[in-house]
């Protein structure tokens, strides 16, 4: 059988990370937009065989199980021990990997929603919370499986595993979405260095404002404030950021954690950011919708991919 | 301004209440299913006038305030207090009232979540409590809104409102659902009656099994355990149940609480099942898909509806 899951890119505005001995119990609070490119992951399992196998390949390479890790390991927690046979899992991405879109927590929350569909052994909410187990442990994300499950401009207002953080929705209207992909950036060595203590301040300050005034227009002002403020968004990413914002009603800002910068776009300002995108010589953006749901989980026809 | 918001019925499978002064701490576990017929809400905000009026019917009939008092209370919290002018909210059924279909918080929340989307001063799930908030108080329901803010087949692992309560969800494949409405039942008269003791006790072992084996074969078998051991299905109900048992390969249930039966129906069971109840005289039935989303709130274009 062969099973589809779409989860959407998740782009963090702010955040305040939330560590903890418990994985579950680990997690972040802030705000983001889930968007309607991502990752597709397609599962293939076959029970012939005498072993049992589990191959993963990201955007048609196979890899090896260090470069998978966090997929490995949900795919070995979701499959029943006495399964006998081949699990293929196929990851494609519609953004670059280590760019700050979520891919990681994609892949592993795609991985594990195929497998939950395929066994019928474990709930949605078991299954989404192995994908954010995995992405804890080795340092994925903190907040990008949780988020993906809600869909939408979230906030998420309690951290910690599905089911047990809490998110939130602004509720919003007319916008897509422009995302720049500048360069990567490491999640790791940013959380392991001194900017977390003000990460963390300045996550607070711009949280309670977008709690009183749950709307897109006070996410971004906050956010774009959050990246200033704690020194990430500087430099070239700043320049570009303020050319783009000639074109803006709402200020862009920096996706957290990547060197990509991103915005709300209305309607009639599209035209004119591809100009300045391209005065610019950014070739490599995308314009996405906000994606509203939550991940999409289907049984994909052989034959029709 | 017009805004349509579409809420799926909900059908009970089982339930545990749990009472609490709190009504954010009020609330039921247990399990069900979100359709794709329900609640359509639409809401006509007229900015014009000298005073604040607000207006609610019921499938095109005006309802009095004490007719619609849950809504009504939703509407005046949702309504920031300085609006002046004119709200109209239009509420249309799919399922008629009073028999199990989650109507009343559908209206109640589809009113939530359209006021919220128009004063743009509240988020997803703070609109949803209010919904919740007055379906305890008001005693419309104890699980509903909170069990239609996620979609699909769903388990209520944790009581409470939205955002306090934790709703998971089975992922399955290839049914739809039969509902057959058959009367009104008070689930006021439930809840203050003896059987409540008997509906704990069971709806915990049904709970257990389900969590066990999170399968909506698994989830049928325990409701219809849950329905006959509670004494609420039984007579003429349970003999339709019955009858409708040997069309299908998972047995029918109650719909907690309404005399209501439903059923999971596979593709090729629906001929013969449409069969069976022209056999039994019911012509009042319904067949449809799961719905496995947030509701859905747009902005409705006058001259669309």
């Amino acid at each position: 059988m062969l099973i589809k899951v779409f989860v959407p890119a998740h782009i963090t505005a702010f955040f305040i990370p939330k560590f903890h001995e418990d994985p579950l119990l680990a997690g972040s609070l802030g705000a983001g937009i889930n968007l309607n490119k991502g990752t597709n992951v397609f599962v293939n399992i076959d029970e012939k065989g005498l072993e049992r196998r589990v191959q993963i390949a990201f955007d048609g390479e196979p890899v090896k199980k260090d470069d998978a890790i966090i997929s490995y390991s949900v795919a070995n927690e979701m499959i029943p021990s006495e399964f006998v046979g081949e699990v293929e899992i196929w990851q494609y991405f519609d953004f670059p990997n280590g760019h700050g879109f979520g891919n990681s927590a994609g892949g592993a929350l795609g991985t594990a929603l195929s497998l939950a569909y395929a066994f019928k052994e474990k709930t949605f909410l078991q299954a989404a919370q192995i994908a954010h187990k995995y992405e804890v442990q080795y340092k994925g994300g903190l907040g990008d499986v949780i988020a993906q499950i809600h869909g939408g401009v979230e906030i998420r207002v309690k951290a910690g595993a599905p089911g047990i953080g809490v998110v939130d929705n602004i509720l919003f209207e007319g916008y897509k979405v422009l995302a720049v992909p500048l360069g990567k950036l490491s999640t790791r060595e940013i959380l392991d260095s001194e900017v977390v203590e003000l990460i963390k301040k300045e996550g607070a300050v711009a949280l309670e404002e977008v709690l009183k005034q749950p709307r897109v227009e006070i996410l971004m002002n906050v956010a774009r404030r959050f990246a200033e403020r704690t020194g990430l968004l500087t430099g070239d990413m700043l320049d570009i950021a303020k050319e783009l914002d000639k074109c803006l009603t709402l200020p862009s800002s920096m996706v957290m954690l990547g060197k990509s910068l991103f915005a709300f776009l209305k309607e009639n300002e599209i035209e004119k950011t591809k100009t300045m995108l391209e005065e610019l010589s950014i070739e490599n953006y995308y314009i996405s919708d906000i994606y509203n749901q939550k991940p999409k989980v289907e049984r994909w026809m052989e034959g029709s991919l």
